[in-house]
């Protein structure tokens, strides 16, 4: 649990760079991130590199005891740059360039910029890697940030060719039976005959896109690997970071990760917000707060994808300036937010930015200063929490006292099969990671704590596994869980699609058949003006849920749990595993959920009312309203900060009941 | 009255076609259609034709005794032609290629493109043009499908400005006359001057996108004509078929359909609906079943294009893929929808598909058959459409019992007026098809038989004649109306335009004028939010009609029928002609509709409740009901099938009064 | 106080010149415009010129006793013209070109244009610069129609790298500074590195995309200068004008007509309306009238730009073509429309068109004259317009008596900032012409006449002086604001940037905190869903008022006049200097404005009810109706024409009480 702050020096006049580290020092500010935009400061001109001014930063930052996350500055390729090679610029699916001007103006399938890449990060780690003020390092900024990880240029269309000759041994009918080529004559009779699938006339072959998406990810891992190798060898000792997104899944982030130590993200609750798929009624009523489990999912998100070690990068201090409309958050959620991200394990949480600056893009972005550089609200929360975060400390005897998380429930996030599911949603209303969300949000709901996790993932010792997006049928997840004898809550269109894309030979939900005796044998997807109640049946309480946007007819002689007046049923139940064959609205599907946890007694659940949200960390419980009206605390032990009625923005945190 | 089926012999294993042609005929399907999308199979690369499977296949089904249709390839011609040839891709009209990857990536205008489609349709009409199995040809499928009648292609410039060249006689001062290009600087010198009326800087004259569209439909008509030629010199004697679409109007079907025998068209009505302009309340009410005039408005279209010979080749068989949503159709639609067709005089209802792939683009669209080869719903209905239609079959003693087609409204559309009407539809939530489907709908709610005939038409022999959408002046429709006695109607917009898109040089209705004395002197499109009442003259019943999106003033010594408070007149009567001179909603032009039919001696008229719908053909009359209350029948005679009282998707059928 | 008229010899047959001609004068008219859009027929092939049947045209009209205003045909270049040169096409931002085919298909930043136009110009100046029927000069046509300012060429690059080596004195590192590009490595070395800001991955920089602005309003007023200095030389004595449009500020319209004599706008209220930003509920209830400020705003805006002398130009006379409704105008209106132009100094109110054409694009463009040369309803109101003004000037002694204008309120409107919000909105519901406009809506309901002038302009004897829209930092404002007593309003986001599109050091509103004692140290931009209500602090009557959109939170030792439940506070005041710190919805600003300029006893102020207007000129004091309600006159001295009770559409003049 520290703080730590993203500075940019070279926005600077050097005269106060004393004063600013000065001053974080005094803040409680542990860890400072530099250095990733300021390629066009390192090298001015074409091989003349100027590297003074970074080594007196890092003096300045490392003498005032600070540590330094560095960053390779490859999301800002120089203008001299991009003159000297036109194979380095992204194409979008339109077919436009997507000019230099901004940032991420490079595709990541160009040779051309790799070798640059590797040049200006070996420069980089041979100077620096081994400056004693260096901790750590990030590779590059945001990869994806403005959709750029589908890039349509000519060095993608080769690098895709020469992966599906890899992937499909070189056999190209191998290919065509995969993507069912005979369907519109889309046969290829060579890997040098395949397109990219954009500008076609009408959709292209979703087993096409898909693994033009798996290529697209793949390029992501392998550019990452090419400058987490670099700086390895240069400094063997120092984490290697990237600072990932939120609501961001163009990429899987496991492949990525797998050459780091620590996932980060950017976490930005009222950018993201405004940003989001949310309804104009969520949107209003956490516009100051953000919504309560956005956040939360990609703590947890991120937790999984950096196997327990992660930050937040950049923390929302105040007003941003890139959403539609950027409110000014409540008084006191940026130390909520600092403080649920601790909660969910974070080893930092870095405020972006120090200072908000005065020009250019990004001038209307808050930081923990402003403009004049007067303290603005965010540092005196930052203080705030630094404050508390030591009171904490003391409190704390062993590490595993502020950072042990306990397994409760295992939340399967597939980053292949949400592509899958974007690639043929099957109705335009359906968000995958929306859903996803919806389905975590009533874990949420009911208190416990959820690791998200790949479907590769290792799930012993979990009370509820639940099977959130797995579309893409895999078999290391349906070992897992014919091994689990944990509660299985299978989402709909679980296990519908094979890897490349098909319809199981036995329909959905394919191989999990052999857990769940039931057959999907229609779907329908629905427009937002329709929704349909159904009833509990077999039950003292008439309880209704309101079932919207997706139906699944299954073939059973299970008995639903639900049924709707044209005599559809909704959940059917065989030993531990449970399907949901439908989605619902986020009132129903949160009963519903509640319902089956709550039949888990190896699970402690504790519904949540309103905007209240809880999370166990360590020896500590955490209460958290997002919520506008005043909350009580439930049952729980003794009180260690804050009070026992929570106003919207408050928080309190207990000694943990485990 | 027969039953068909879409299927794709090259998309299973050869070791299932005996069992799917025996099964075929089990249901009661007499008709198969195979082959439209094969062609990297018949020819997988340049010159090298493999068309054994293709004999095996239909070696199997005429020796289970199906009639097959068997499609030319030309929709999907194959990537190494692509690659062969780099003009024959269409152009959008934001200038970028339509590339291949899916279907329908050719242009009309490619001269290279016809040459191969000559090529591949001679080798396959010289080598199946006499196989006992074929009973007709397709062309190609779906003209226009995905936006592709208007190509912006440089083959489309050179075409077009040919067809200037003849159009005016090679006379470039004609064309700048009839374009009216001294208006903005616009006149060319040479006909090579000319350009598409594509990115331009605003709207470009409207004369040149129309005479553009008329080039664009011409095209399609070429192209076809094409493929009939060599179709006909091998198989003189079997029919020849094109499948059109529905809601689809961006070529002269009549001048494609003049070297055809049997026009057919795609029937989706769940996908349809979605699409459509229909808005949130009748797409809710109608997701289920379609909307109840929808399918009926193309039955009675491509019967007219047809000239009484028609079929449905694609029929939906349950939810399709492709719309924004995708509900599942109520039970018994597929049935209903299957009569509905038979009822306008189908000759075959084919269904689209045998069965469902597992792959590819269309994955989700089901068929009679799922992906692992159980029968589905829409099985079970063509199996019981076929047992009744055998029924009723032998309960008719002649052809004419099942198949004469009453004469009772006719529904001039036209195609050209159509494009005129999008060129500048002044009003953006002004659509002609919609609003002509509008004027349908009127009068098919008071139970008469409509023909929907071409301008050109010959309209002896009927009781009302109604003009939808001619908004072109038309000598010959003139002269038809001139010497006929039947009622007139006359909608709005009639003849406001001269055949060149110019006001007539005495105002609209142009021409018309010399049938009722008015004038109309201005017109106003109006937004949405804008309506306004008018109400009954001169009667002891106050009726009021709601007036929107369109309203014309006219200069008359008529007196009007309706007034609004503002004083404008709606609705002029001189002798048997009748004028509308403004847009109402769909309840109040089913009012006064009603009221201008009723006063005809000699239709028998007949107010449908609700959802219900009739048609009658030869010796049947047909009821459907196609809303969610229940209906009783009206008077009517003795009944063959069904009951007297449906319930939403049922149908009655009985004798015809007449 | 005079009539005029567009008109097109070339688009009609020469027989009726003579009696166009004639009948123009009989309806009152006496200015004509014509030749603004014939190139075509003034040099059909290059460099052959055909002048005689324009010398006819002009003959005729001039002996006919009409003035003519002759336009430049330089908005329609010829096919030819286009043909001969690639360089002088326009492109857009998504770098397609804008091409031929309908009018405007020409950059800016052309040299080769340039060329062209001097010719052209050159011929026709010198052959008719002396014709007796010539009084004046139109160059080119709305400027900027259709998006035209900002073109995306090379050429527009060419000319902005020099631009930008001109601003900066060729000193790259100044650029860098000014536009802070060490943001994101965006740093140029050269000023051929420089590109134009568009294509780019992300948003480009903001200064970057304003100095882009800058230069390309600037070729607006270098083009317009071009063809000026060659109507000078050749017409030294005759006025030279240009017709700017309504809802228009891509470039600075006060630099353009600084090499004009007079400026006139094209006024379209009710397609003006339908294009507009105002709510639905407004555009329902101005749909016939069209707004009752829009079209005053541009007036006072206008005469601003003209420095009092300024026209209509093109008139609206009944329904037109181009927008998206098109609806008829209610009886009268344009009648008011030409009295309200009067009323607020128009010298002459001329109407577009003679008569409707009818082809090409705006063949649904009514004129005072329908296709059919039948008068239409703008006819018989330009008509009794024409008798009126001569029964006013009957009474007027001295040419000031109807012109001069009583100097109230100063109302300053800045082009530059305009770009400036544009740039960077922060918050996608803001356009800050609209909130510019809701400003004046609120004087203008209190009865008073505003002057609507640049920032630059002597701000002597005005009562009250509204900063609307000035977001960049303006040191001749300053200084004129320092020097007055006036009572001062400084609109939310006043002097929020420096010149170079900066956070000002000592943060908003930058130097004018040397008038006023506050601080803005956060702003935050907010969703239409979101709004609050602050009440009036101190006051007997608990005025509330309703905020949306935007807040500035403020640093001061002032109170604030309201407050919100959160304690936010609203409206701060110092000596004569009024600071609003937020949007309001329209009714609230109303009120806050009245209250204020009530305060202000130089001020004569009468509050307006419903639709009902006042303007003052010279000895003149007009009422407009434009609201459904009947309007009775407030106050007011002898009634010279109409009646003390306005119904919708009516209007009264008395003499004026000053
Ligand atoms: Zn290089
Ligand atoms: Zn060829
Ligand atoms: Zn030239």
């Amino acid at each position: 649990m520290k703080l730590g702050v993203c500075y940019y020096p070279e926005q600077w006049s050097e005269d106060i760079w004393k004063q600013d580290a000065a001053e974080m020092v005094a803040a409680g500010i542990e860890w400072v991130r530099i250095g990733e935009f300021a390629w066009s400061r390192y090298e001015p001109n074409p091989g003349e590199y100027q590297w003074e001014w970074l080594q007196r930063s890092l003096d300045i930052l490392g003498d005032a005891g600070l540590k330094v996350v560095l960053g390779t500055p490859t999301a800002t390729p120089p203008k001299w740059l991009m003159d000297q090679h036109d194979d380095i610029i992204a194409v979008d699916e339109a077919g436009n360039p997507r000019n230099y001007g901004s940032r991420r103006h490079y595709c990541f399938s160009s040779e051309t910029y790799r070798t640059h890449c590797r040049r200006i990060v070996t420069e980089m780690a041979s100077k620096f890697g081994k400056h004693p003020a260096i901790k750590a390092w990030q590779t590059d900024n945001e990869y994806g940030c403005h959709d750029t990880i589908l890039s349509y240029s000519t060095m993608a269309l080769e690098g895709f060719r020469e992966w599906c000759r890899d992937r499909f041994n070189d056999d190209i009918s191998a290919l065509n039976t995969a993507w069912g080529n005979v369907f519109w004559s889309m046969e290829f009779r060579d890997f040098d005959e395949i397109e990219l699938p954009n500008l076609t006339v009408t959709e292209s072959n979703p087993a096409h896109r898909l693994d033009f998406w798996r290529y697209s990810s793949g390029c992501v891992a392998s550019y990452n690997k090419l400058q987490a190798d670099i700086l390895r060898e240069y400094s063997p000792s120092l984490d290697l970071i990237h600072n990932y997104m939120g609501n961001f899944t163009d990429f899987d982030h496991h492949d990525v990760q797998a050459d780091l130590d620590i996932a980060s993200w950017d976490s930005y609750p009222l950018g993201f917000l405004d940003w989001s798929t949310y309804n104009e009624q969520e949107k209003r009523q956490w516009m100051r707060t953000g919504h309560p489990d956005f956040a939360a999912f990609h703590h947890d998100l991120y937790r999984g994808v950096g196997k327990g070690r992660w930050w937040v990068m950049e923390q929302q201090p105040g007003p941003v300036n890139w959403a539609p409309h950027n409110p000014s958050p409540l008084d006191g959620m940026v130390r909520l937010w600092s403080w649920e991200a601790f909660a969910h394990g974070a080893e930092v949480v870095s405020y972006f930015r120090w200072r908000q600056a005065p020009f250019a893009q990004e001038q209307m972005h808050s930081g923990l200063k402003r403009p004049d550089n007067v303290d603005d609200q965010g540092m005196l929360e930052a203080k705030q929490t630094a404050s508390e975060v030591q009171l904490l400390m003391s409190q704390s005897t062993t590490e595993a006292d502020s950072t042990h998380m306990h397994k409760e429930v295992a939340f399967i996030f597939d980053y292949v099969s949400d592509w899958s599911l974007r690639v043929q949603p099957q109705g335009n209303n359906y968000n995958p990671l929306h859903w996803a969300i919806s389905i975590y949000t009533a874990c949420r709901k009911v208190g416990v704590n959820v690791d998200i996790l790949p479907p590769h993932a290792d799930l012993t010792g979990y009370a509820t596994i639940v099977i959130a997006n797995q579309q893409l049928e895999h078999d290391g997840l349906l070992q897992s869980l014919k091994s689990s004898d944990a509660q299985i809550i299978l989402g709909p269109r679980s296990f519908s699609k094979t890897q490349q894309y098909q319809i199981p030979k036995t329909l959905a939900p394919g191989s999990l058949q052999s857990l769940i005796p039931l057959k999907v044998v229609r779907v329908e997807s629905l427009a937002d003006f329709w929704s349909d109640d159904v009833n509990k049946l077999n039950a003292s309480n008439q309880q209704s849920l309101t079932v919207k946007r997706w139906r699944e007819f299954v073939e059973t002689d299970l008995a639903p749990k639900y049924k709707s007046a044209d005599g559809w049923g909704l959940a059917y139940q065989h030993n531990n595993i449970h399907y949901i064959n439908a989605c619902l609205e986020q009132d129903s599907l949160n009963l519903l959920l509640q319902e089956i946890l709550l039949n888990n007694d190896a699970l402690t659940v504790k519904p949540c009312l309103g905007g209240l949200r809880q999370q166990k960390i360590g020896k500590w419980q955490f209460f958290f309203n997002y919520g506008p009206e005043e909350q009580s605390l439930p049952n729980h032990r003794q009180l260690v900060l804050g009070t026992h009625n929570l106003a919207q923005g408050e928080l309190a945190i207990c000694l943990n009941e485990k």
